[in-house]
């Protein structure tokens, strides 16, 4: 199923008048404060956020899983989901692929579809934490950093088989993600696994091509619920460190333990040029995958408040891979998709508003009550007569998810694919 | 020093067009939506938080204190305070007393001074976790919950002292904080420290006049950092319904561990017509009591969309008692205070704008993705046009911090007050 | 597979040296501080710790799951297992069967089985977490609180029948669980959803067998991420009063937010006669479900204390249902079994040392100092010669995991089951 | 007050019994496990703990502190009870000193004094949280990170003046802990803030003396409540590198974010040669700052075993300096100084204890559940006459406590200093 912009436009007819009177009284207020409103519009269109390929599908949990009709079935239903949330919402230009679930069979038609939909493919995952029919080795003590060479060895060489395929694609990143750690106290050497990962990530970093970046993901638990090898951004850090110039921190939201600054992390990273990605989601206890800014939204913003600065401000760093990594536990996976979507222009949108020379002002003056006012006044404002402006710029919908049940996809989908299909992932 | 009405008239002149302007697009916005806009600014004017008397001075931790020049010294100057935040927002009609810092000499000039400034005398709140001096028995373990029924005879006595206080001064309630608790385990006897606590309450329960409620607050740790005898909402419900119809559990928002989804709580509480007060502050790692609505905005929306929800469906409910309960370390306490009022006003004001009933109709045919949408919509919606309007209408400042930044009115309490005073409280 | 007495008598011949001296010197200086060692062994030696017949094979997490061999296949080799670890520990005389894994198809012969093996039929536990092939309802949207009237029902209904089945074997107890939840803000009416659920309890309970009680479990999150209906011991315990006096609340250990001090819930239960169960396991991070003892072993030794303490002074709680409730995702589910029992029995013997006269005394007199000396000199003494002890006293190996290896127990399970098999369960 | 030996050698005639054969029985079970238990002990005897002398007065909360009779009033009384403790206990070595509180007058008396008590002077440590009377500038909002240059400098140079005073008295080591931080977003800017504490941090690493380290100490939150310019390992590690070879990170145990796995930091930092210093305390929610082992025994025991690892493994990393912070809210300070000691030790002697050849053979086969079991043999055992030993060996106390009461200390200490002295500190 595709979206044409004709269907679309015709859709975003119904919205106009409302959406001109709104953009209109919002930009009058911002050019007053001295925004340039059509600039801030722009950059807003061009905020893309990779999907991955494994978020199409229901997610679940260890207690089970319920099913939702139409899942994409192969590769190319995937990029085809992909597709329509672009068309949708003009933000989704691009997808993150993951092996070995998404390897092609066809690279050229692969990459012909992902063009036709506007989307580049952004970094390529691996996969050492689940053992694959037939595998020689098992990873379930380890895999970059298994006492066992042999198990180390064929998680070495799954990554570069990752780059290769990726290479193929037009992809320029790999981001390894390690489940690697321990559920019991004693049941590993801290010591040695470090230095056995930093070896291994070493070799994968060797095999790196020119003009690819590798991100290192950390995280503090879950599937290891004592230790994990990476489990916070210092260790990720000296890693890459360790690794070279082409290696970065990749940070996940949900990777955090309670409480944690996590925009104070990203802010460090960027300091010290080393935020190569960061992997979007909502959480209240854990890692839960939500749908972005459904439980901390001001958070949202504070992290962009630091991205946005380090951005303009930190030539060094590289302009970060974003992509959003949730599961669909019991919504539409495309419905959660877009509102993710619109979260993340949200927080953006409202970053760019911060008046970042009064706050420096204001923060030299150490008028801490002054800084508090100017963040919140931009975060208090509402910026979706924005969103919608930049949607319109670039053909997709006012409203995305009106658009989606209104085209009634999900129908159209289960009708091509059938009820009971199952999309690889978790 | 106190405002006139015209001082405040006069100073929002400059700010009425740009406010007039924005609150017709508003208007005309949430009216199509189906609001009686009227209505909501009445509703968002009559919304009234008591400020604690011991919150006027700057706060501290256990590492130190910087002072605030002007502090207020005595019940006197803190009426006067109290006052000021009244004149400028509008929002702080009440105060509330903390005994023996704030124990009146002269009842009915006290009376005649807050009746001038248009405050109530809200909760009663007493202190048994410090020793006075010249005190026959310590607080040093515990007070209500000591093992020594001296102790806890002082402790209740005092309780009762408190409310002979208040009633002299019109307040209609006591709140009890206990900070009793233990260090180290084996310390003491959970079940009979419990059984004690629930004796003392009892006895104050007694003491209560007809048409006056107890509030029960718990808090998990602090100052006592293994266990509190109050640790939970469980255990303040449990203690208010062995007192009787008249006692009522107490949330603080800061007295929650990690995680806690507070929300549900209050529900729980309303549904079972036991919520009597409720302490406003916010925090991002423990009790922080830092400014209402500067870490977690999202969460205090949802906590008013369930308080809005329980005053309207939860006829056994009373009418719950508001507070600030936050500690200023850095800021001008009474700048402070006005961006912790004008946080919960705005928190109301989008919890009064939930479509309640397109809301439950989502429940019901388990929209997810609609019921989000619902919440965020309110959430995203910039009410502050409401705000400004809802104090336009009783008098208050467009702009109070504005305003006290004009009137240079800290100033004016430094030259009045001094540079070294020291409030009384925390 | 089973063990004979003659085997394991062999085997302990090897360790019988050093456990006598041990013994008996432990004793010396246990009977000198006024302890009837004799006694303390007995009471040891009749701890009993049902084993939940879902954790006989490995357990996974949503990022997938590693297969172990030789996993019971039916309900006849569940109890073989169990029937194996009782005859090593002498301390897992129960089995807690889960519906619908684990509906016998003839009754007579499980009874008989467990009768042989020396099991008894302790809690039933119901599924309404997750869908059965061909239900006419579906759980995904909740069970007991869905707004859905067919799908409480449905709930109701298979709770019924669970009892039903229970009572066939001789069980007395019905364990409710429920995932019910929200991953969103919204999606669930707080206030309706918990009417809901007390309305479908009562309607268990009132199926309930004059002789049974009915556990209800609490959980704060997951498998929903946002909100759990029964989300604390409160909500719990406020729906087993509401419930009737078969109604009990019921404590896994993993169930708490972050820091949560579990030993004051129970103790405030057991005050109120109100701890119906316990599920043991231990955890960093969330409901890790590791083996019992093995992060936080002193946290589980002053939650025996105050189990020890319950059990002696409150005579209306009736003695609660033990159970272990771990996932075993890179042990051997058996001999992770033994570990937990071990730590429990351990966490037991060393409550029962406590001198709680002293201690009393101590607390008495606010000697914090001497409080800590008398909890942390029981929990200092090596009491693994008593836990040896008591299983010699009942035929049970010294050393069980060393039997356990020596025996090859897990070669011959795989021999007669084969290496792919997968137990129902988790 | 001064200990003679004689006195002590008095007490422990009456344990020596005892004694004597416990550490027999256990001489011989270790050493047939291959222990050289002589060694073990004096080992043991060997381990020596600074204690801090702000520790040496009642602590206290924001809410308020209960003074405890007989606190030392100055520098000479201090010493005093450092060296009560040393005689003790054999295990205090060491005086860890608190630039202002300390400043000495005499510094050939005071060094005297500690000579003859048998102490050294540990790591020195600035203040740079508190203004104190007279200065020039304020650390309200921040010292080596503050945005003003003024405040900037006072703070390097107040640590070069604790620096010269520290080189007076033979200590070779500064401790840096920055307050430094935020109460609210937007405050301060992360990476212009981590930026100048950079700056600072190299001017002070100049003025070091060569046979100097610097100890940079990490903390997540408190005094401030939204961010701390050093917040965690990560960027304590990061600016230690900065700074050269001889800055190290220090750990503090209270210093972590819930559910920290802090001994992987341990391993980390050894790994690196990077762990500089350790402060020990216990805690259930935040900087509790309790006795040790009073909460968590096993965490402690399993970073110790990290340190014995590290110590033997790691020649890079220099011997860890290593200090007692906590606070003593409710317990005499000595007798909690006392307990605190011993549980360092007993975690210390039981690492020691773990059999590093069979674990790191049991870790390269994957059997779990023998790591499991190595580790917790040692835990489980009773090594209390080890320490015993360990005291009897250096002429302390067998039993601390018991002497310091039976020898009335805190009512001499009270006699001599008054009831109501308050020792400087927190």
């Amino acid at each position: 199923m595709k979206l044409s912009k004709d269907q679309i436009a015709s859709l975003n007819k119904d919205a106009a008048g409302g959406q001109k009177s709104a953009y209109e009284f919002l930009s009058e207020a911002l050019e007053t404060s001295g925004h340039d409103v059509g600039d801030l519009t722009r950059q807003i269109a061009d905020f893309q956020i990779a999907i991955p390929s494994w978020a199409l599908g229901a997610g679940g949990t260890r207690f089970g899983r319920f099913s939702m009709p139409g899942e994409p079935r192969n590769l190319e239903e995937k990029l085809a989901d992909v597709g329509l949330l672009h068309a949708l919402t003009g933000a989704a230009g691009a997808i993150s692929l993951h092996i070995p679930w998404d390897t092609p069979e066809d690279y050229k038609a692969v990459r012909e579809q992902a063009e036709e939909a506007g989307l580049v493919f952004d970094a390529m995952n691996s996969n050492t934490f689940q053992d694959q029919k037939g595998a020689g080795e098992t990873y379930k003590f380890g895999s970059l950093s298994n006492s066992s060479e042999a198990s180390r060895q064929q998680a070495v060489e799954h990554n570069l088989e990752v780059i290769r395929i990726g290479e193929n694609l037009g992809s320029k990143s790999l981001t390894v993600w390690l489940a690697d750690g321990a559920n019991f106290p004693g049941q590993r050497n801290f010591q040695r696994a470090l230095d056995r990962t930093a070896d291994s990530l070493e070799k994968i970093y060797a095999a790196l091509p020119e003009d690819w970046k590798l991100f290192i993901e950390y995280k503090p638990y879950e599937p290891n619920f004592y230790s994990t090898v990476i489990q916070d951004w210092g260790t990720s850090f000296m890693l890459a460190n360790h690794c070279g110039p082409k290696a970065y921190t990749l940070v996940d939201l949900g990777h955090h333990l309670p409480n944690t600054n996590i925009e104070q992390i990203v802010a460090t990273l960027m300091y010290k040029g080393k935020l190569g990605g960061f992997h979007f989601n909502d959480s209240k206890y854990g890692d839960d995958d939500l749908t972005v800014g459904s439980i901390k939204p001001y958070a949202l913003f504070l992290i962009f408040n630091e991205l946005v600065y380090g951005i303009r401000n930190n030539p060094d760093n590289p302009y970060p891979a974003w992509m959003i990594d949730a599961s669909h536990n019991t919504k539409d996976p495309l419905e959660d998709l877009i509102q993710s979507l619109e979260a993340i222009r949200e927080a953006y949108a409202k970053a760019l508003l911060v008046d970042q020379k009064a706050l420096e002002s204001a923060q030299m003056e150490h008028d801490v009550v002054r800084c508090q006012e100017i963040l919140q006044d931009a975060y208090r404002t509402d910026v979706r007569p924005l969103l919608r402006q930049a949607r319109l710029l670039t053909g997709a919908a006012i409203d995305p998810i009106g658009a989606y049940r209104k085209l009634d996809v999900r129908r159209h989908l289960t009708d091509q694919r059938g009820r009971e299909t199952v999309a690889t992932g978790l």
